[in-house]
C-alpha cells in the first residue's frame, strides 16, 4: 500500500439505515488510538503521511483546473471538510494543501484583492475520536488561514447543512464499512470466514458478502455527500484498490493484516484465544476494484468522475525505513479498539509481541510487498441537476 | 447569583492584542473540569442550569419579536452558536430552546412547509475544554434537529467566517476575563489585591483594574462578534452583574467565592500555602454594573440592545437545595484548573476540605444570600451598517 491520508476506523455493530438512507441507530465505532502515547495513531501515521504526499499534486491540479474564479469570487466562505480525519497531524498538511492551491489560484489570477475569501474547515471523525488531541494539536491562529471546527459523527449518515461544502477531502477511511457483513460471522452461512480476518485471499462467498457491504455503504455515504456539496463542489478520495486478486495479496496493505492473522491463529494454538471467537473476528475493511466505486458513483448519479487514478507507490520509499516493530504500530494505532473490544485488554500486549516475531521471522514477505502497492485516487465533482 | 448557562474559564496569561483588535497569541485557558467524576462540571452545573431554565422564555420572545420570517426564508441553514459551551449538559437544552422557538414561529405562521430550515449548532470553548466528554453526551441523531460541530477556541478574537451566524448565546461566559489585570497581582502597585481574590469589596484601584481589563475583553468579544453575525442576528447574554456595592456583597455568587478567599487565607495560617502565593492569587472574573455593558456595545456601534433586564431570581429555589459540600462543588467545577494551575495538585483537595468546613460554620451567610441575587440578560441585534 503506498499510502492514504489518516485512516478511520467505522465499525457499525447496531446501525441501520432509514428509508431515506440516513442512519438512525447509533453506529457503534473504534476510533484510531488518542493521545500522543508509543501506540498513539499520531505518533504511528508517518506511513499515511505518505499518502498526503503522494496526493498533493493531484489535489492542487483538482483545484487549478475544477474550480473557476466565478465560483469562488461568489462565495464569502469556502468550506472544506475532511472526512475520517483522525487525530492529527496528517489532516492539518491535506488542509493546508487544499488551502494553498486554492489562494495560488487566486493570485495567479491577480485576483487576490478581488476575491477575499475566508476558509471554513471540519474535521470531521467518530464521536468517539480524540478531538480533544486533534483540538490540541491545531496549528495556532497565527499559523493558519482557516476557521476551524470538529464534526462528531459518522460519515455513512449526514453531517453538514446541504448544499454547504465546497471540497470534501477523504483519505484512506472510504474502504472501512459501517460494519463486517453478518455472513461471514456466520458459521452455517457459506460465507463464514474461518480462519481468516478479512476478504482477500478468501473464498469467493465471503468477497462477495464484503463487497455488498461496501456498496451498501457507499451508496449512503454518497447519498449524504451530494446533499452536502453544493453544485460545482469538490470530492477527493484515496483509498486502497485491488488490481487483481495477485495485486491485492502481494500488497503490504494485506501482508501487514496477514501477519495479525497468522499472530491471531498462532495465538488460539498456544491456547491464549478462544477459537472460536478468533473464527468470528473479522476486520470492517474492503479492498474494492476501480470498477466498483466507478459504478456505484454512476448509480448514484449526483456527480461526475473527474478523475480515478492510481496514487504513484510511495511505499518503497518508506517501507525501507521500516522494521517488525514499527510495522506492529502501524497495524495497532488503528485496530487496537476493534481488538481490544472483541478480545479484551489482556492480550493485546501479547498479540502484538507476537506479531512483531511473526514479521521478524518472515521478513521478506513484508518487504518484497511494497513494489506491488498503490492507492486509488478519486476526483468527483458535484453535478447541477 | 441566580444562574447563567454554562460558566467558561478564560484566563490570559500571554495573549497580546493584535492592531484590529484579534488576539494573535495563545491564550492560556482553565477549562471546567471535564469528564463525568464525582468532580466534573457537568455534575456540577445544576447551578447555571438554573439560569437556562430562567432565560428560556426570554429567549423565546427574542425569536418571536425580533426574527422574521423573510429573514428565515431567506435561509437554507440557520447557524447558532454557543459561545463557553462547556462540556454540557446545559448546552445542548440551551440549543434545543432556541430552535424550538423558531420552529414554534415556522409553524405559528403556518409556514412550516414554505421554509425547510437546516440548523447548524456550533459548540464553543477553549481547546483545552474536554469535547470528547461533550461529544459523547451529544444528542443523538435521532433526539436533535440539527447538525453539531465543536468549535475550539477563545471567543476573545475570532472564531468563524464573516456574517455567517444568526443566533449567538453565551451564558454564564463574558464575565470571564482574559486574563487577571497585571496591577493587582503587583506588590508595588496602588492595586495590589493583597489577601482578596477577586474585586468585591476590594479597594477602589482593584475595582477600576478589573473593570478596565473587563472593557478591553467585551472589546474585543464585540467586534469578533459583530464581524460574524449577519445583520439582523441576535446575540443573547447571560451574565452575574452588578446593582450597587451592598447588592453584589450579599449575592449568593460573592459569597461563594468569598468562602474560597477565607479557605486560602486559613491555609496560609497554618502554614499549608505560601502567604506571599495566596496574595498574588486572584479570579479572572469580573461582575459588571449593567451600564459599563451599556456603555461598551454603544461604542462598539455595531449592536442594537433590543432588551437588557434582570433575570427573575431562580437561586431562592435552588439555595434550598444547596448544602456546604455541594457549594464546595460548585466552586470546584469551574475553578480546580486555576487554583491547581497555580498552587499545584497537592492543596486541592484539603482548600476543599476547609471550604466544606467553613461553608458548615457560615450557613447562614451562604443562605440568606439568595435573595439578593439575580443576573443580567442582554439581547442584542446585529445592525445593518
Amino acid at each position: 500500500m503506498a499510502s492514504g491520508g489518516k485512516n478511520s476506523c467505522y465499525m457499525n455493530l447496531c446501525g441501520e439505515v432509514s428509508t431515506d438512507g440516513a442512519r438512525v441507530n447509533p453506529v457503534e465505532s473504534y476510533p484510531m488510538n488518542g493521545g500522543e502515547g508509543p501506540t498513539s495513531y499520531s505518533h504511528n501515521s508517518q506511513y499515511q503521511g505518505e499518502g498526503v504526499n503522494a496526493s498533493k499534486q493531484l489535489i492542487s491540479a483538482a483545484v487549478a483546473n475544477n474550480i473557476s474564479l466565478s465560483e469562488l469570487s461568489s462565495l464569502d466562505t469556502f468550506h472544506i471538510a475532511d472526512l475520517g480525519c483522525s487525530v492529527g497531524p496528517n489532516t492539518f498538511s491535506v488542509v493546508q494543501n487544499i488551502i494553498g492551491a486554492i489562494e495560488h489560484k487566486l493570485l495567479a489570477l491577480g485576483a487576490s484583492s478581488k476575491v477575499v475569501l475566508d476558509f471554513q474547515v471540519s474535521f470531521n471523525d467518530h464521536s468517539s475520536n480524540d478531538f480533544n488531541t486533534l483540538f490540541s494539536s491545531l496549528p495556532s491562529k497565527g499559523g493558519r488561514r482557516y476557521f476551524a471546527a470538529g464534526v462528531p459523527g459518522s460519515f455513512h449518515g449526514r453531517l453538514f447543512p446541504k448544499a454547504s461544502l465546497h471540497f470534501v477531502h477523504s483519505s484512506y477511511a472510504v474502504h472501512w464499512l459501517s460494519q463486517v457483513p453478518n455472513e461471514v460471522k456466520d458459521e452455517t452461512s457459506p460465507a463464514w470466514n474461518e480462519g481468516k480476518i478479512f476478504s482477500v485471499e478468501a473464498k469467493q462467498e465471503v468477497q462477495e458478502a464484503y463487497s455488498a457491504q461496501f456498496a451498501k455503504d457507499v451508496e449512503v455515504f454518497l447519498k449524504a455527500r451530494a446533499d452536502e456539496v453544493a453544485v460545482g463542489g469538490l470530492m477527493a478520495l484515496t483509498l486502497p484498490y485491488t488490481k487483481g486478486s495477485v495485486y491485492v495479496e502481494q500488497s503490504l496493505f494485506y501482508r501487514l493484516f496477514r501477519i495479525l492473522e497468522l499472530a491471531l491463529n498462532d495465538m488460539v494454538n498456544k491456547g491464549r484465544l478462544d477459537e472460536a471467537k478468533v473464527n468470528s473476528f473479522n476486520l470492517p475493511i474492503y479492498i474494492p476494484y476501480a470498477e466498483e466505486i466507478q459504478k456505484l458513483v454512476q448509480r448514484n448519479g449526483s456527480f461526475a468522475i473527474e478523475k480515478m487514478q492510481p496514487l504513484t507507490s510511495t511505499a518503497m520509499g518508506f517501507s525501507s525505513r521500516l522494521d517488525a516493530r514499527k510495522c506492529s504500530m502501524i497495524v495497532r494505532a488503528p485496530m487496537e479498539g476493534i481488538i481490544t473490544q472483541y478480545f479484551g485488554n489482556e492480550a493485546i500486549d501479547e498479540i502484538f509481541d507476537k506479531y512483531v516475531e511473526i514479521a521478524e521471522e518472515n521478513w521478506d514477505f513484508v518487504a518484497q510487498s511494497a513494489a506491488f502497492t498503490d492507492d486509488l485516487f478519486v476526483l468527483l465533482k458535484r453535478k447541477a441537476i
